[in-house]
């Protein structure tokens, strides 16, 4: 079966929605944590479901080059092979191949990308097919078409050729793609550029794909820029068709997408930031190596409803993250995430209630963005 | 309150038992997991309650260093800073003092030890007195007395000092202890000496501690010399108080140690083999790292009740190993906790059932100890 989005309500832009997969439905606007190699670091399945999230993702790069996708297939695909039984979205491969890889060793042609391993410097090709290939056997919910994912800033010109190149492989990922049970989104590219974003949308929506990504995102350009990126991308993707903006996970940002018509987020951001000693609150990111928390026996963040801050005191996060504790990482991690899935659940009630921008804008008012201020 | 150990059954030498703590009852022979930095390496409290640990050990010297004991003392001891509401043992620190710092960077005087931080070299000088008075700010439920834990193999007359010195250590310990509701025990010393380690015990139970511990084990000697070590150190411990044998964690050593009249073990074996891969079984220990485990779905061992063995493949396991994600290590560590913890309730119902021996010969024969062919 097919993925299903059922717009539920509409508030300006934003929407509330069910999107129903195989692996059960869950609400949208919703945050996706990255589960790389098929485990979102230090976290189980378990820790997930009681986080409320909706959707894993899974990076096809990472899980070609280990296991492989024929062992994981051979293990019954990623859910029973991770053990989780519930949604999960696979990417191409195309941004770790484009990101990873240094400049000088990648080489694409129309047929593929030819470029080195990151761990071992073997030569590798991925090309369209071989992409849906691997995420057929990888069994995810979701597939992403593979893509061309160009740096900021570049030419015009080179983004006119890329949109088009980009639709030439989405077409044949299309064509090749062959798990009934796998839906696959399409990939609105175009870069900062009005009308190769309009173009890549509408000739990426005429190929009917079960649903559609805005990518090209967090690659270097300043927040108002992506911003327009997201106008641009989402203003002729069809209504009934669930949308998720690829690699973005902060809390003003996820604001501004759900704002622009965005359903899905992902980001590494809040495990990443987690293993460094930092963790959301409603006011900013706080980090850990700072003594002032020594003796600080409140929670992460008070009235927070994650395992972390039900359990655990601040200078106890402090002692385990100065100590390189493994510990410290994991019980960030599960705030971290568990913040981002509550953003979006405050998110949908203030969609239900025709209350978004104004709980948007009493979010940003607390809410001390450092990453701006830099 | 102090701790009361209530032995309900012997067979032979074999002890079951159980011990009331402030903290809670266990019974005995029990294995308890290191928390060196007042954490179980990458797991919970929750995880340890759920593995059916009794009891928990952390380690002074670490904690001494950071964060410092006032900080955990003003967080309200211990148990309130690792939010742990069972019971907890602390050593005195001398172990890592003996086997952290080089011999060239440690000096040993009659009033305590000179030595190195492992951490930034910093001059430091632990005592009888400030190892005990750490131990009563950490408000561990016991303490253990400050001893000299001399390498192997050394000189009898060197190791005749240290027993008297020890004992000289652990009467001014005693003296200043002043936790009412931490029970503080002795250590028997004296090597593969017999009649060192009956004048070590002898001394130390005319002392009246709330318990006693077998030191000087695994810090060189080969088996045969630690079961020596352990029949010499219990023959003259009263039957009244439990028995601990400091760093022995292996299964073959636990079913020896046990036969000896031995009640509680810790080791750090279990946490540290599985972030190497490595897992115990009924027929040995295996390792993760090994090819032929990528396929195999089936758990890390068969009929295993821990919560890796319920959910996880050993293919998934390897998976995690292999590129070095934190969840193998943890996954492994609940593994290999929990086969240590059944070890010792399948122990005591042997020796409920005066079936002791029989058991111990029957995991000997199945259990293959690479360690003891190398």
């Amino acid at each position: 079966m097919k993925i299903k989005y059922n717009l539920k309500k509409k508030d300006g832009k934003a929407r509330y929605g069910v999107l129903d997969t195989n692996y059960g439905s869950f609400e949208t606007p919703m945050f996706m944590p990255v589960g790389t190699k098929a485990t979102v670091k230090s976290l189980t399945p378990d820790e997930l479901k009681d986080m409320k999230c909706g959707i894993v993702l899974a990076n096809t790069y990472h899980l070609w080059l280990r296991p492989g996708p024929e062992i994981i297939n051979r293990c019954g695909g990623l859910h029973k092979f991770m053990n989780y039984d519930g949604p999960i979205l696979t990417d191409s491969g195309g941004f770790q191949v484009f990101s990873l890889a240094k400049n000088k060793e990648k080489d694409i042609t129309e047929e593929g990308v030819h470029f080195k391993s990151h761990i071992d410097g073997k030569d590798l090709f991925l090309t369209p097919e071989e992409s849906i290939h691997i995420q057929n056997l990888l069994d995810s919910d979701i597939a992403m078409s593979f893509d061309e994912c160009p740096p900021f800033p570049v030419t015009y010109d080179y983004m006119k050729k890329s949109v088009d190149r980009t639709l030439r492989w989405a077409a044949r990922g299309k064509a090749v793609h062959s798990n009934p049970n796998q839906s696959l989104f399409g990939i609105v590219q175009g870069g900062e550029f009005e009308d190769l974003r309009e173009y890549s949308c509408k000739e990426t929506v005429k190929m009917d794909f079960d649903g559609y990504s805005i990518g090209g995102t967090s690659v270097g350009e300043d927040k108002d820029t992506m911003y327009k990126m997201i106008d641009y991308g989402v203003r002729y993707l069809p209504e009934d068709k669930v949308r998720y903006l690829m690699g973005v996970g902060d809390p003003i940002d996820i604001l501004e997408g759900v704002e622009r018509g965005i359903d899905i987020f992902d980001c590494v951001l809040p495990t990443r930031i987690a293993r460094h000693g930092q963790a959301f609150t409603r006011t900013g990111k706080i980090n850990f190596n700072n003594a002032k928390y020594k003796e600080d026996l409140g929670p992460v963040e008070e009235g927070c409803d994650c395992y972390t801050c039900r359990n655990y005191s601040r200078a106890y996060i402090r002692h385990l993250i100065t100590t390189d504790e493994m510990l410290g990482g994991r019980l960030l991690s599960i705030h971290n995430i568990r913040y981002l899935v509550k953003l979006v659940e405050e998110i949908r009630e203030a969609i239900k209630n025709d209350s978004f921008i104004e709980y948007k804008e009493e979010f940003i008012k607390k809410y001390d963005n450092k990453e701006k201020k830099q």
